[in-house]
């Protein structure tokens, strides 16, 4: 441990977990708090690390037991946060930590005239994971209750109707066998503001920056509020909302990756037994192997 | 560095290139051999770590540079190989390391039905990268003039059709502007005697194994000879083959890594530049921090 005061007992870097009965409201959620962890930066760099082996474990055992199979466990992990929050170190060193061959990351950018033609889950439900698969959707469905309320793209009415069919849609996911994990990045309104002026700093950064961002930007309070009232309509049962303080990036990655875990634990995926004669299979090769 | 005696020298694992005019065989190959790199286990795990900083650096400059776009470059990385040869082992340390954002592997299994009903590359040209990406092919388009070959479900003129198509589907990604890198991951008959043992001896490792593959092993000198044929075939100027020794898989790992790097290089991506009046944008932006 790089860190010589870390706790000596395990922690649980949890964030914030939202009830199905939540009345709170996302402001009141500090983001630069570390919800069942102690410790700065240094030990939350070794706990991200430290916990990638149990993760490799998990993962393995998901894909060995699930994949390629008509039916079975999977995971999808749903990633949502104002620009700037994170989402891109998430899919870095969170999922890019997984082997690459157990999981689909989706990224979803704005719809194209074919998708809008359609109800908003038409584009989203195809990337649903397969069996043993881990799905990340980065950004997601959920954006067609955020930015289409704080626009004012969709009604009252509508926006109700979306969060049904979300939780509707999301249960169903459920029913099929896959673990719904959602992680809201939450920062605040000033770290914002540094990392945008990072990248409009940094000729190598100014790619990721769009005026757009900044027109958003303005619309900080709507935005909040529609956060809220997605938060309290959708996290049910089957698919609870977890917001992550993210003004810490270091502590979103470990709370994110906490979360996956625990998706991975509640499946407890074991190694599929042998569809074959082990030692009849053993005979077989090592009768090719006499030649070497 | 912890090998002490690693040269000072920069080392360049090149694998064995196939020329345009090849008329080898590659069982005159040596599976153990590491041309272009002096040092054991140790030397080329430190250089595989070592070089991850230059990769991810040239991967994000091709993201940023090209992604969105309606064209520009892109890489295909083509890993073909026998059961065993190491192709999960590639995806997850080379593959892996890289931003999983950028990445997108395409593992083929045996053709579904439908696949079967159109021809052989009406199932691959869908998953060729897009501006800005990083494309994978875990097995490939080359399974059809292998496993056809050896089993004799094409014909030599069938198959000599399917490796001109498969040139001209190549000259046609490259002309599009995707760099095409082929590896061949080669090892010896012994070698896979051995990692089908381990896979059979840990039952963690049994849902890796079917009985089919010791009926492939056994086809073995049909599939050197098939090999041969197709590296002879279509290793082409557009699209050139590297064969890497693979027995020793820390070898495979940085031959493939640097396969990854020369293509990256070559098309030598740039941070794009702002498409916005940062000055202005600076302005708009202070003018949002001013509450905070």
């Amino acid at each position: 441990m790089s860190h010589e005061h870390a706790s000596a007992a395990p922690q649980t870097p949890t964030g914030y977990r939202i009830p199905t009965t939540w009345t709170g409201d996302v402001l009141e959620l500090d983001p630069r708090g570390t919800p069942g962890f102690e410790g700065g930066k240094a030990a939350g760099v070794d706990h991200l690390v430290a916990a990638d082996a149990e993760l490799d474990d998990l993962q393995e055992r998901l894909y060995a037991q699930h994949h390629g199979n008509g039916s079975g466990r999977s995971v999808l992990l749903v990633v949502q946060g104002m620009d700037t929050s994170g989402k891109g170190g998430i899919m870095r060193h969170v999922v890019g930590a997984v082997d690459p061959q157990g999981v689909h990351i989706t990224a979803f950018k704005a719809p194209t005239d074919e998708e809008k033609s359609h109800d908003f889950l038409w584009r989203i439900a195809p990337h649903a994971p397969a069996p043993g698969m881990i799905g990340v959707f980065d950004r997601s469905h959920y954006e067609d209750v955020l930015i289409h309320k704080v626009h004012g793209w969709a009604d009252d009415t509508e926006i109700d109707r979306r969060y049904d069919a979300i939780n509707a849609f999301e249960q169903e996911l459920t029913d099929r066998g896959t673990v719904v994990v959602k992680v809201l990045l939450h920062i605040s309104h000033a770290e914002q503001g540094k990392r945008l002026l990072e990248r409009l700093e940094r000729p190598d950064k100014h790619w990721k920056f769009n005026p757009a961002d900044i027109d958003e930007r303005q619309l900080w309070p709507a935005y909040m509020d529609a956060t809220t009232a997605a938060l309290s309509a959708t996290s049910t049962e089957a698919a609870p909302w977890t917001v992550v303080p993210a003004d810490r990036k270091w502590y979103a990655r470990i709370a994110v990756q906490e979360r996956l875990l625990e998706a991975l634990r509640s499946i407890d995926p074991q190694w599929p037994a042998a569809d074959f004669d082990v030692d009849e299979q053993l005979a077989r090769l090592r009768a090719t192997m006499t030649e070497d």
